[in-house]
């Protein structure tokens, strides 16, 4: 049995694309190939595609829905590592930067103009990212030649702009009502910023964590002793958001938890200091979609972003990430807001996988399943 | 411009496996094709087909001699991953096991019996390697079946057997004419066995690196802190072996070094317990083709090995290893002596990458500059 895929970057993940067509014909649960198809469960995953971290064991599985208001549905899939898994839970943003690039290499959409303008709608998240992909003379460049933070090589330039995106998880920017709340744990406050845009994100502030907030070069290490606690606080805030019924039932990818600070004075080239955990661990640049929620809570009084933020009103904001400096845009456009981020994306390969053992068989068609 | 290649596991590591013609038709030096392929310089080669780590930043390329006693003649590429660097220096045993069975699914070598056997030279090494893979009722089974250790899940089963291995790239089994040497670092004074078969390896004793030789699984924490010193050992041993004219001009890859110690009198599933050193760092299973040189040494009396080995003259020699037990084999055969290991491999996926920028033109062929 065989699948096939396209192998592809965007931003600095890498995310291997299904057509969820293909993936129907193989009659096989998606929970039960794709983490096969990564070689999970294997910390190394040696036997498969997957590269054994977080941003290296993703998969995007397109569709072109009737409805013409959208060119491309997207689903983001998570796959577990040590865990034969799939988390649905989020969606990914530098994973969604390839999406519009794909429509264009395959024909689903032709280039238009200078920018080739590509509406996508993420099913995880029910979210339309507006994608546009630079198409100098109406195509492709033969040779990508636009850079990112985060990444040494060019690729095609991507932006994303993410429509509207307050609270499509939870019905609300401010999930609890309020812009901070106070958090407890082992008897000690945490004020905590719960902001739904693009992703949940749990906000708290590096002070409170003992970090130097100006400090940023001291962030990547200094916190490691806090880990522990900093997911009993993210437990809690899935609790406080409506995302799980108990701390234990939280999801491991939702809420994203971000540590925010405030810039050193004689920093100009970013207006707020981030580091966010990913699955526990320090993100080695920047979750994309918890940018929309950090860049909305700037503007949004109260909140511990705008608290620390050297800036609260431009139309971009510069994020301070271990990666560098990444800047956020948002433009009121047609009566909607977007909220976004340029990146980069490329394809690597194109493949067909060889999926080596006999699986089970689905009784409903894949991705319908995976997808309700 | 884009190039075929099959992704295959071999044994522990993940091979991206070329054709000679294919990637002559780039005209580019491999030496600067390779690297970019996988994303170096970058220590997450986010932008490539690399994973990041020394067992999946490799490649195998393959042709057909004239020669028609070898039925496929290959060349193994360590690729750099924080430097655009590859490394001609040694071979791989783990991707070397991708060759037979590559040859058996492109109809190179037609399968024969419940075993098909492969003549197989490695040009980094000048080494023959006979593979044995298994083809029941001369067919490769539809399933694959085969398990290792340090391998989750099944693969086809191949045998290496590296044939009169001894000396391939000094001239000698025991390059400086004796089983063991003192090498002096900082003042103190390690018994060291350099051996060539397979591979060039320097071997010390556990219990001089501090190690508890029968608490094997205190090894690759307990090492930590010796790295540094063993890398001094290793450097000294490359002059010794006349790898090398001077510590500073010594390869990163060769000699391989090994730390030896006998196992606890209770252990009876192992005869000899094994750390290797892959890149300066604890190897999380065995090179292959250092664990040809511990076999040959383990007959080899005043050797480290034969000092501490449990047998010395058995057929099969079982090594200890982070991964699990790996066995070893020796056999006369034909007036040649064999030597080899069982492994398993399986091809991941078919895939054609895409070289993003217009590289550099070769003056003469690639792979004949690259394997001059």
């Amino acid at each position: 049995m065989k699948v096939e895929a396209e192998w592809m970057r965007g931003g600095t993940s890498k995310c291997w694309v299904f057509e969820a067509d293909s993936l129907a014909d193989t009659r096989t649960e998606l929970d039960e190939l794709l983490p096969r198809l990564f070689g999970s469960p294997d910390p190394r995953q040696i036997d498969g595609v997957g590269g054994g971290t977080s941003t290296t064991s993703k998969a995007v599985i397109l569709s072109r829905p009737a409805d013409r208001t959208v060119d491309v549905e997207f689903t983001f899939a998570q796959v577990g590592i040590e865990e034969a898994t799939v988390d649905w839970g989020s969606n990914c943003g530098n994973c969604s930067a390839v999406v519009g690039l794909y429509a264009i290499e395959k024909g689903w959409v032709t280039p238009r103009g200078d920018h080739t303008r590509i509406v996508t709608r993420n099913t995880n998240t029910n979210q339309i990212i507006i994608q546009r992909v630079s198409t100098p003379a109406g195509a492709l460049p033969i040779v990508p030649d636009a850079q990112m933070p985060g990444v040494v090589f060019p690729g095609y330039r991507v932006g994303l702009g993410f429509q509207d995106p307050a609270g499509k998880t939870t019905g609300n920017l401010l999930p609890t009502g309020s812009p901070t709340d106070t958090i407890t744990v082992d008897g000690t406050k945490w004020t905590v910023s719960m902001v739904d845009a693009g992703a949940p994100v749990a906000m708290v502030q590096a002070t409170e964590v003992g970090l130097d907030a100006a400090d940023y070069s001291s962030w990547t290490a200094g916190v490691l002793p806090h880990l522990g606690t900093l997911e009993r606080i993210r437990r809690q805030a899935a609790v406080r958001m409506g995302l799980a019924p108990t701390e234990a039932a939280a999801a491991r990818a939702i809420p994203k938890l971000a540590i925010i600070g405030r810039p050193a004075e004689a920093a100009t080239d970013a207006d707020i200091n981030v580091l966010m955990l990913s699955m526990g661990q320090p993100h080695p640049a920047l979750a994309i979609t918890g940018s929309i929620a950090i860049t909305l809570a700037a503007s949004t009084p109260g909140t511990v972003v705008h608290r620390h933020c050297a800036t609260t009103a431009a139309a971009t904001l510069r994020l301070q990430t271990p990666a560098g400096v990444i800047e956020t845009w948002r433009e009121d456009r047609d009566g909607s807001l977007l909220v976004g981020v340029d990146r980069t994306a490329r394809t690597i390969a194109s493949t067909t996988l060889h999926v080596p053992e006999v699986l089970g068989f689905a009784v409903e068609p894949a991705l319908a399943a995976a997808t309700q």
